[in-house]
């Protein structure tokens, strides 16, 4: 299975193609359209006005219900647009934003309008690509899950199964310990109020994949499969697998997972690999997470080049902008997951 | 480009094939070695006793000193193996290697000696590989630098400019900040004293890519190129860039990288992006941090399944064991970095 | 750049998504609307009454009429269809349609609805991704030329150059000798007549490629390349470069075409290599020539397959079918090669 | 699985490189050694001089004579190698072969020496590569049988069962009916007495591959798949499936291939199509046909350029050459249909 996002903010309509689908999958499209909701702005008081209804379209390889094999196209039309809101930006690149380096790389050819092909607005036909990627999963006994780990360094409680997650998921602000999703959002406020944002992280669980997927090979390895996915989703700054970064302050005798055996079943007494050993799956759940950068549309005045002229001079950004991606990419940040997994698998 | 690497720690020979190299690089044997002997075990008294020449012949793809365009074959003979050491492990698997994923995988049919394919020993035709593809970014004027960023929690001094960083690769220990060197040092020497070993942290540098290279989606992006060949390399669980988890404690205010002009060029007065926006080079070098967990070989006793029987058992690890790779592993980041950046570059 | 068509005959709709398109192209959409005109059925008596308009639609990509650098999706909305009459052969399989084959592959999951994925119609955006490729060659000075070889047995002249190839395009009924063409037009009427169909083949030519392009590696060999573009043409059977299947009666030296100079550029006198040695371009014109099947819609009784009862049958497909596509499939042929002719030059 | 072959034919050895391997295969060695056996040159005394030993080594990707699912190497050392007879064509390209195209393409760091990795040696690590393919294909019931059908213009008998080919492929001079092989034979050896060189074609037939594997799509069609690997094998410059380039003499009604029921199993009554049907296999064998031209190698003189001078020359090339490669390719071709079909199969 193979996914092709296109589309830009300001276009006429965003979309997926997913080839390689499984034919006589059930694409159950009212699941399609919650996932696309869970994401949706506008929902929980902490995001921009923009609020489009993101209503996904099947253009093909759905019959009767059910997927044929031939390419999945998913398409979302764009609407509540206003282009003239960003002519402001068109040579003096928002600093940490895709402007610059999308200028170069086009050659001047950038759709500058709301970050183009480069807005987060991009990550709803992910998430659609995600959900069918999901049932295909679900009829396999394998489950995505995820919930913000941390917001402006305030860190939710650690979840302690995979039915936990799942289950975080239906919440408005998916976390764990709600108390500390006020401190989040209360957080997130402030950052708001004062024209600026703040980045966060995601914990996700991959439950249910059976040991022996993967190699330690360069294209084929699990880790190296997940990361391209979960990088693929625009903030993301890092990815660390089990304990990840917390590796470097450990002895061998902390890290390692000793096995045991449960129900007849060979598994790890800790997961601190999570779920992966060299390259390939242990049988444990794929647990991993991610850094979301700060957004870097801020209202602040920050400093940046006029790039017709070569010189120095400043941006404000206008309008209201999301002080927080983090709650919203939970179930981008699951799509990934979920399409990495059915490569990992070999669907 | 696309390489591919093949052996076992127990078989005849080890080597990596290069598609895809440009014709007419006057490939530097003196300097692969070099590159080799950076990776080589034993030379700092930290490392287990095996010491194989490790001399690398190339079998096809040069001629009269020059790349042709044909497959590059680099091959390492192997040598000084005492397979019979391994036979303890074949069916009680060592916690958190690869033996337990790889016997499922390969149903049972695995090389289990001396970690088989999974063996650290196959980073040495990685580094190969990689030096080949230094010599090929040297031509366009793109450096690849690294140094150990922490062992055990003991962190290495931050790196001013890349220079910087190329000279501390010719240490036997690379890190900036000798004295903290020493301190890693004595924490290795302490856990091997106690039959255990300790992770930690590379940071790595690439220099000298232009502006534009990648795109934000799927498969052409840099932090996912980069990533997809960094956890390629065995015990690399989390790979940051830029600023890297600590976005998740900032504000887009403190997180964004202002734009400034120097030397007519386009740059930004700090690098949290790690050299990325939009999944784009902006010019700036691509900074990034891998951990590496702690070596899983350790000769404390550890709780273990016979793979037979499906009982808990114990095993300790006979013979000496490398209590720490980091500092090994500094040129086998660069190789892997290496790699990345020419299929960042289109090579 | 890689291209991924999508959509069923009957569906909403279907289109093409262009991923790796160069930013800054000018993308002349009346050219696009040219070649698909130049493969629409109805224009010249010899084809079935569904006349679609076949308008294509930007719906990414495109920025102020040029490239991007984003994917570029091209969409035809479907109109004009009668599901109805597709109901009968939904479990007893034309015979050399893909009914049977996409049957079993979907596991019954198949749109069955005028050919559904599998249909002709699949071509249109096919053309729409190779004019794009066109204007991509078009700006390197690379030409693609083809013309109808033969029908039923009838051949046409063989082009003396490729500027005549290209003036061949703009004929309704592409051929360079229009005496031979009418005898081609009587045969298909003939053929119609009787409820039959009749097949054919098509001449291509890329000129302008320089030498020195591909390898003699699977995966890089420019027949190799070229041959998967051609294949994915419903209907093509054979791909033979330069003199082909004549090759099997040749000695090697009539076959091999000696070496010349021609205003300082080597050339070759002949090219019976059809511009490919050793898998890599040799600066001559790259030729070839597909061998297209009969249209396998005959209205002819046929036997077959009650999928349902597994008992033999007969069927006879109602309605007007287009006793031949090889006129029409002229400008789909150099679709596909004008995207094989990117791949090889590294677009 | 993907291969990737290395070497030249008068480096120190040539080789394979298959990774994706299923472990658990029992890798017989000797039959791999049979298959290059049956490649290898100057046992029927129609070939070049040159005799080497050609024996296989496995340097890794097994372990207990089973495959363990890392990559397999397998390596072919060269030997018997006259360097100096090549130094003439170094800046003088012999017509028709990849001197030339191979020059411009590795701006002149070509390995001349005996066609350099453009040799028809490299087909021999192909062949071993397309044993191991073999092996996997029989524990499915898929068979892979090939003949030479026509040399100079005299054709074979044509084939009647899957078993029948695979018997032929024992034979010394893999022909049906030994009257014409008697025929080829002489019409070999009158091209070589003469200096020249003759061309021929080989009928290929997969069999026992299950209907429902491909798609129509580009990059996953069953034709396009197996054209990609057929035209890797030097020589190859025509593919034909079913009845190939006869289908532009057909009729729809001729051409088409009716259903019917054998043994409860759906089949076709004649195979035009090639057991292929809209990209997918319909469960009939694939048949295909490849037309291999006269070796470029001739003594005969030859008008070339001098590379160095831009002067036009003469060239004849000294030594004994192989008047005929049709009948040694028959083990190639094979070997490439064994690993086209196992990448339909999905292994």
């Amino acid at each position: 299975m193979r996914y092709t996002i296109f589309g830009e903010s300001h276009g006429p309509a965003i979309g997926a193609v997913l080839e390689g689908v499984p034919a006589g999958l059930a694409l159950d499209l009212d699941f399609v359209q919650r996932e696309l909701d869970r994401r949706a702005p506008g929902r929980d008081g902490l995001s921009t006005a923009r609020r489009e209804a993101d209503r996904v379209e099947v253009l093909s390889g759905v019959f009767d219900g059910k997927t044929t094999g031939a390419p999945l196209c998913l398409l979302i039309r764009n609407s509540d647009q206003h282009s003239g809101d960003y002519e402001a930006i068109r040579y003096t690149p928002r600093p940490s934003h895709g402007d610059y380096a999308g200028f170069v790389q086009s050659r001047g050819c950038l759709d500058y309008r709301g970050g183009g092909h480069f807005s987060g607005r991009l990550t709803a036909p992910l998430v659609a690509a995600g959900a069918a990627a999901k049932l295909l999963l679900r009829e396999r006994g394998v489950t995505v899950g995820a919930h913000i780990s941390a917001i402006y360094g305030i860190r939710d409680a650690a979840p302690q199964s995979a039915a936990e997650l799942l289950a975080v998921g239906e919440k408005e602000f998916p976390v764990l310990d709600d108390e500390r999703g006020r401190e989040m959002r209360q957080a997130i406020l402030d950052a708001r109020k004062e024209g600026d944002s703040v980045g966060g992280s995601i914990e996700c669980m991959v439950s249910g994949l059976p040991a022996g997927l993967g190699a330690p090979d360069f294209g084929r390895n699990v880790e190296g499969i997940f990361s391209q996915y979960l990088f693929a989703v625009p903030g993301v700054k890092a990815v660390e697998f089990g304990a990840g970064v917390a590796f470097a302050l450990m002895r061998g005798s902390e890290a390692n997972d000793p096995f045991a055996v449960e129900d007849g079943r060979v598994v790890t007494e800790t997961n601190n690999a999570g779920g992966v050993n060299g390259g390939i799956t242990n049988g444990m759940p794929v647990t991993f997470e991610v850094t979301l950068r700060p957004t870097p549309s801020i209202s602040l005045p920050q400093r940046t080049v006029d790039l017709r002229t070569g010189e120095e001079t400043e941006i404000a950004v206008k309008g209201r902008h999301d002080p927080c991606i983090v709650h919203r990419a939970v179930p981008v940040i699951e799509a990934a997951a979920a399409l990495a997994a059915c490569e990992v698998i070999g669907i």
